[in-house]
């Protein structure tokens, strides 16, 4: 069995019909591919092509593939009809396990045997999910972000019975069709972003449960403040910059986390030291790939202009 | 004894040298404001000097006011020569205790009596800074993002003894200023948006000790994903327009936080239910002010495509 290069794949089936499935097909559809889609509503198609008639506009703004057209949808009959051919499926149905397992057995069962097939859950682990499939070693989650047609990140990873290469195939073809994916190397409940996004919240929840601020202070705290660094600089890194010359080392020594008395958040942080501390400060400079703080002020400040000015104008 | 009107100040002085306050200093000389500043190291005039020349060409990318120039900045001999005739003063001493208390009695002692005072500290409350001045109803805190000069956020906050027109006043001129300023009601260790980065950065550190992720997966995750949304779109109106039609209300039905089975993240949230239930479910649709699922999926796309071209540009 050989699979097609990631980065030659021509058509893609994609499953469900909801906010999820039909921003997938027009994100596909505005990279060019041929898209086959199906979802067992009877109004499906409609919702679909409604959907799809939604994003597009967004996506010409964003440019389209050569070649990409809405035209290259096609809305089947069954799943059958659908999967077949398709170098790639992607499924978003509701997020029901035992919904998510039949159906991933029958598009697993129905598709060409090379085939990789994603599930946009963002609730299951694949080792739960892939329990009926004939050939599990093939299903993996490619858990997106709303809406799909506009947020880079795809999140992957496989189950128990996942195998290693299919992870790898999956998460090429998606960097060839343009998102951004990471690789998890291992099944975590909500995946890396959720779970961060998830503390926030959580954090968010208790302040306003103790009076000490009020939802749309919160809401301006991060959009006027820490949410214009996070369009383009993660938590690490901003970190690492805060340290100065002495990088993530000397912010972990200046400020270790948890030292603030009174605390400054809910969340007790681990304890950070030994290989721990060491292989965060290690990943902060391989991220800072030679960039001295000089360089990153430069590169931070650059971009925040950009986004406050994209954003006055939007 | 009458407060000149937010809006029509002349003169700041800004007390300390390092990036925060020289940072402050490039902000107010850019919105046209004649600036004295002082910073008792030797070297103090020309760290000044040098940080606002560095910051200066961003300042001019997004718009000088009339009349702004770097010219306008005095750098005095004396604390006492710099606060004279200045109706606010922004102190940015290092963050240490016993400094603050002295520092700030010493100013509050040598200014106007009318002059509001801020201090730029991220680790104390007013209440335990103002103990040695003489008119503590005049002090507040004025805690900015870094950069000061292109991070809008400024968190205004009394301490026990500070007079609730003085954080009015303060909030009213920072907004005059330039800034966005968000008026706390009540003294929170952290402020708002330290606590929220707070979480996701613990959340994260545990993911890093546990072996569920990497560094860069983490940064990768949030720039490409959440840290999107963050930038325009603060956690409860994100929220909200995930629940569609029914809004937050419909959100908190259908996934209550805590609900995730295995949790999402290490930080276990609120009760929302009865009041903070109701509570939020009106914030958030104080927030909306009458924009239903249609419109903010509008402006949430037209925000998000300016974001994302403006980051390819740059």
């Amino acid at each position: 069995m050989t699979r097609v290069e990631p980065g030659a794949v021509e058509r893609i089936c994609c499953i469900g019909a909801g906010v999820i499935g039909s921003g997938w097909v027009a994100h596909f559809l505005a990279r060019g591919y041929r898209v086959s889609a199906w979802d067992p509503a009877p109004d499906g198609e409609a919702r679909m092509n409604r959907l799809v008639e939604a994003a597009w506009p967004a996506l010409e703004q964003l440019g389209l593939a050569v070649g990409a057209s809405r035209d290259r949808l096609v809305f089947e009959p069954t799943l059958a009809r659908a999967v077949e051919g398709a170098a790639f499926v992607q499924e978003s149905a509701p997020d029901r396990l035992p919904l998510k397992i039949d159906l991933l057995a029958e598009i697993d069962a129905a598709a060409m045997p090379e085939a990789v097939i994603a599930s946009s859950t963002s609730g299951f682990g694949m080792t739960e999910m892939q329990v009926k499939a004939a050939r599990p070693e093939r299903l993996v989650v490619g858990h997106p972000f709303n809406p799909p047609y506009l947020v880079p990140l795809v999140e992957v990873v496989g189950g128990a019975r996942t195998a290693p290469d299919a992870v790898d195939w999956a998460t090429a073809f998606y960097e060839a069709a343009g998102k951004t994916a990471v690789r998890m190397s291992r099944e975590v409940p909500g995946f890396i972003a959720n779970r961060l996004q998830e503390a926030l919240w959580y954090e968010a929840l208790h302040m306003v449960a103790a009076g000490e601020a009020t939802v749309e202070e919160i809401d301006l705290a991060v959009t006027a403040g820490p949410g214009l660094r996070w369009a383009f600089m993660g938590p690490f890194l901003t970190f690492h910059l805060a340290g100065g010359e002495g990088g993530m080392g000397h912010m972990l020594n200046h400020w270790p986390p948890g030292s603030m008395d009174p605390a400054w958040t809910r969340l007790v942080p681990p304890a950070v030291e030994g290989a721990l501390r060491d292989g965060i400060v290690e990943g902060c400079e391989a991220e800072a790939a030679g960039r001295g703080p000089t360089e990153l002020i430069a590169e931070r400040d650059r971009k925040l202009i950009a986004v406050i000015k994209a954003l006055r104008e939007a």
